[in-house]
C-alpha cells in the first residue's frame, strides 16, 4: 500500500456526526467542507427538513457525501462501533471533560486511525446551543476550536471546515508509530459503564451524598480519559464479575 | 502593553480583501468567519448586490465587521499602504509566484505585523474563478490551501474561515482553563494500588490464569494513563471500601 492510499484509508476512518441540525443549508455546506478536505463519512442525527434542495445546492459538487450520509434517530446509534468519540464545543465547559484544541484532537485521531479498522467520530451539536451535557457524556474528548474570546459564534459548517482542514493538514504531514493494542469501541465502553453502574448499585455504593448520575459522569470522564484498550476493558469487566452484592 | 493587547494589535494589521464577490451571503459569512478569529479589517472590491439583507443575516453578530468594511472600485485601491500582499489560490499556478501554504503565509504575516504600523492584505477572488493572473500580479505571495487533490472547490467564505483560523492559531497559543482539581500524588496512587490489590485478593480475583503480578502491572498502566486527580482516587477508594469479600 503506498503512502497516498494509506492516507485515504485513514481519512475514511473519520466520521462527522451532526446532531439536530436545524438548517439544511448547513448540512450541504458541511458536506462540501468535508469533501474539500478528503472526508466522506457523514451521519445526521435527527436533521430538520432534510433531505432538502437547499442542502444539495450548498453541497455543490459534494452531493455524493450527502447521498452516502447515514441518518439516525439517536446519537448512541450514530456512535456504534466508534473507537474514539470527540465532541466539538465552542467553549470550554465547567465540568471538566478531557479538553483539547483542534490540533490536539487531530493528534488523537491520527493515533487511533493509524490502526486498521479503528474509527473516530467527531460530533457537532445543533446550531443554537451546540452539544448538550448529556450528549457530551457520550464523548471521551471535548474539542474546542480556538478563536476570539469576545465573540465566538462559529457556524456549524464553518466549525466542520476548520476541523476538516486541520485534520487534513495534520494527516498529510505527521507520522506516528503504530500501537499494536486495539482500542475498545464505543459499545464496548458503554457495556462496561452499564456493568459498572449495576455493580455499584449492588454493592450499595450510591447514596444521597454520592448521587448515581454525578458519580457515573465522573467515572465515565475518568475511564474515558485513559482511552481503554479492548483487553483492559476485559480485565475491568473480569473484576466486576468477581464482585458480589453485600450479604447482610 | 500586555500580551493580549499586543495580539489584538497584530490582528488589526491583517486586512481581508474580497474581489468581485457575486454572492452577498458569502460576504456576510466571511465577516462572521473573520470576527470569530479576531479579524476585523475587511475590504470589498466591486461586490455584487451589496449591501444586502442576506449578507447581514449571514454575518450573524458580526455586522460591525460589515458596517466597517471599506468598499473600493479596484484592487489597486484596496492595496494602498499594505506592506505585504498575499493572494489566495485554490490551486498552484503555472507561472511561478512565490507560493506557500496557509501555515507558511501565516508565518510571513506574523513577521510583518509584529512591527508597528506594518500591515498585510490577504486577497480572495471571485467565487467561480478565484483571482485572475492580473490580480495575482499585484500579490507578492500566492497562498494555497491544502486539500483533496480530486475535489477542491472551497467556498470563498470557507477559504477565509480556514485562513482566519490558521492565522489565529499561529498568532496565539491556546490556553486551557486549568483544572482546579489537583492531580493525585505518587504516594496517593501507590496507596490506591495497594488497596486495589488487597480488594482483588479478597474477592479472589487473582488465579493461575490471572496472575497477580501481571494483572497489577496492567492495572497500574491503565490507571496511570488517566493521570487521576485526587478526587478521582478518593472516588475509586470509596468504591473499593464498599466491596466486601465473598461469603462462601
Amino acid at each position: 500500500m503506498n503512502k497516498e492510499e494509506n492516507y485515504t484509508h485513514t481519512f475514511d476512518r473519520v466520521r462527522v456526526v451532526m446532531v439536530n441540525t436545524t438548517e439544511p443549508g448547513n448540512i450541504g455546506a458541511a458536506a462540501r467542507a468535508m469533501k474539500n478536505m478528503n472526508l466522506s463519512q457523514l451521519t445526521l442525527v435527527n436533521p430538520q427538513g432534510y433531505p432538502s434542495a437547499v442542502a444539495t445546492a450548498r453541497a455543490s459538487g459534494a452531493d455524493d457525501v450527502l447521498s452516502n450520509a447515514l441518518v439516525c434517530e439517536s446519537l448512541e446509534e450514530a456512535l456504534q462501533g466508534a473507537h474514539l468519540v470527540i465532541g466539538a464545543s465552542a467553549r470550554q465547559r465547567n465540568i471538566k471533560w478531557k479538553q483539547m484544541d483542534v490540533v490536539g484532537a487531530c493528534n488523537e485521531i491520527q493515533k487511533i486511525t493509524s490502526v486498521e479498522n479503528q474509527t473516530v467520530v467527531v460530533v457537532f451539536g445543533t446550531e443554537k446551543y451546540g452539544l448538550t451535557n448529556e450528549e457530551l457524556d457520550l464523548c471521551q474528548i471535548l474539542m474546542t476550536i480556538p478563536g476570539n474570546p469576545d465573540y465566538f459564534s462559529l457556524n456549524v459548517a464553518s466549525a466542520i471546515q476548520v476541523f476538516a482542514y486541520q485534520n487534513y493538514v495534520y494527516n498529510t504531514t505527521t507520522q506516528f508509530e503504530q500501537s499494536s493494542n486495539k482500542i475498545a469501541s464505543f459499545d464496548e465502553l458503554e457495556g462496561f459503564y452499564t456493568h459498572l453502574s449495576q455493580v455499584l448499585e449492588h454493592i450499595e455504593y450510591f447514596e444521597d451524598k454520592r448521587p448515581k448520575a454525578l458519580l457515573m459522569r465522573r467515572l465515565r470522564r475518568f475511564f474515558g480519559r485513559a482511552e481503554p484498550e479492548k483487553e483492559e476493558v476485559a480485565i475491568l469487566r473480569g473484576i466486576l464479575r468477581n464482585i458480589k452484592p453485600f450479604q447482610k
